[in-house]
């Protein structure tokens, strides 16, 4: 099995990458990877980490980077010899079966999306985010691909979320909820609505409407919304747990006692991060491309790009996209792209 | 000046408004109340704070509540007699300036939208939630009073957030942002890219595009968003609060080192709760209805309902709404509605 792994990913590219990749070697020996990346920066940290000349390591010289600052679609059209675009094309190739990149996630999304193309029937791919709730972990998606949908993308992502949670949370009938807005007369918005219908008559386990403060209390395996406000929920979580250990080191620090409790409980407070900690899922997939995309944060450490590479593999094993062409083949005409008239179909795009 | 207060809502009704109302008597010695809610039961609350037969206390009967868990929809139409509507009828005769309500969000918007309509020139009411960031707080509007909205709906929404903020947070000129999405392509949904435009002519200190993350870092007074995206931000922000404190005393008491921390740091903790706390606020004015009507959270203490009173009587000090007419009026064809063609204002219901 073949891995696309992006060397120039993320924050700290290409070392934390290729500590990963080290790590990844060992833990996984049935994988082979392509590396992507400027050629001797990559190699200056492969000598590093004692990788020089590895035989399941293949270089691909990819010069330009996609910074995390930058416009994507700006880094698509200038950046074609980026080590994201040099990927998409492998995948789009088949010369690889995965790949993964901590970084520049909507780079990422633009160039699957216009050089790997979609599976047979899916209209949008969806980013699907694993966040943390009290009871354990549920998949929103989309956690940022599409800001506009409509009510088929919205009933092809609880498809591909329903397959996808089997996979990562082993539950053999996840439970999907549709995320929804409540305290008004009127339950969501007209998007919604018009999903709940089409979920409904899918052959899943759909719980109904779930608002954003439920979904944290757990109850839910897979999240469905469209990706603006999936990804206001998601950025919002990040932006207020990064506020709430900024507020307690400001409270634990103000006098002596306080400053005492905090040093005796200071393992506890590792532990509190781990919650929200993304290293172990390595990643977010980019579901519904016509290959296995995996998406790490900017900030992943060595642990996360070497269970993004995990991640990549398992799902190939898992015949992840299969799975998904079957399932939105079986689901009837409600989540078919085809079945739709044309005056619909003008609105999908 | 007469403040309406809604004796019935809130999870602890009516004896924790009761006392809120108790305090609020004696700091604002300048204010009337006109109490709605189920006679017998108030009058035994009233009874035991040293109230009864108060000479600025007058009692409206309203027989029925609507329950938290009740459509709002249903509450209105089924329940003509709740204190809900009873304060609403009351702030549409101007027989009270304001009301405050700790109680049921989406019945309250539903009544005063119904009975209370909106203002001159203002489509649609918002309500403006004050949300914690690490610089101090900001104001979310809409919080979920419109699931759906149009880019002239956001306009109105972005100069009476800017209104209110000058009075909410003291701020002569306040920071306006425009919440949207980012790692991606194109920035945005098709609404906030036609708002932008908007924002951009309007006389207020507009700031751009906020993404959900960086509004909890501060830098921003009002986040304009429709009311659908809105919800999902506040009501994840309560949800991952709520999973947070779970998480922490989960991991402070594991072990017996870590206990004596928590309890040395106990202080802390508390202190940590209070910069999310919505008690010092009192509630989210809704804006853009013809009176002033201020929505206290269900789980409101005697101290937020008490703060609700005093925000109510503040706003009325302030004009808020002639000045929200005012700005209204002042901003130009971008913020009006009756400068659109017919057939777009088929659209804005």
């Amino acid at each position: 099995m073949k891995i696309g792994v992006d060397a120039m990913g993320g924050d700290f590219a290409p070392g934390v990458v290729i500590e990963g990749l080290a790590q990844a070697l060992v833990d996984f020996p049935d994988i082979e990877v392509v590396l992507a990346g400027h050629k001797e920066r990559v190699e200056f940290y492969l000598e590093k980490y004692g990788l020089t000349g590895h035989d399941r390591i293949e270089l691909v010289h990819a010069p330009t980077v996609c910074e995390m600052s930058e416009q994507s679609a700006v880094s698509l059209r200038s950046k074609r010899d980026s080590s994201i675009t040099a990927l998409a094309k492998l995948l789009k190739e088949k010369k690889i079966d995965a790949m993964a990149t901590p970084g520049h996630t909507g780079a990422t999304v633009a160039a699957t999306k216009v050089l790997v193309r979609t599976l047979p029937g899916i209209d949008r791919p969806a980013l699907a985010a694993s966040m943390p709730s009290k009871e354990g972990r549920f998949l929103l998606m989309d956690a940022g691909a599409n800001p506009d949908c409509t009510p088929l993308n919205l009933t092809q992502f609880a498809l591909m979320g329903n397959i996808y949670a089997q996979y990562l949370y082993r539950r053999e009938r996840p439970r999907v909820g549709l995320l929804s807005v409540g305290g008004e007369d009127i339950k969501g918005n007209d998007l919604t609505k018009e999903t709940f219908k089409r979920l409904e008559q899918l052959p899943i386990n759909f719980i109904g409407n779930v608002e954003a403060d439920a979904a944290f209390e757990g109850g839910v395996d897979v999240v469905v919304s469209d990706g603006f406000a999936g990804n206001v929920m998601l950025k919002g979580a990040e932006g207020l747990a990064r506020a709430t250990v900024h507020w307690l080191k400001k409270v634990m620090t103000k006098n002596a006692v306080r400053l005492v409790g905090a040093v005796l409980a200071k393992n506890a407070f590792v532990e509190l991060k781990s919650f929200g900690a993304s290293d172990v899922i390595g990643g977010a997939p980019l579901l519904g491309i016509n290959g296995i995309c995996i998406i790490g944060h900017g900030g992943s450490n060595p642990t996360a790009v070497r269970n993004a590479i995990r991640v990549s593999a398992e799902c190939v094993k898992f015949g992840l996209n299969q799975r998904i062409v079957n399932a939105i083949e079986a689901a009837g005409d409600v989540a078919k792209l085809q079945k739709f008239p044309p005056e619909n179909a003008a609105n999908q795009q």
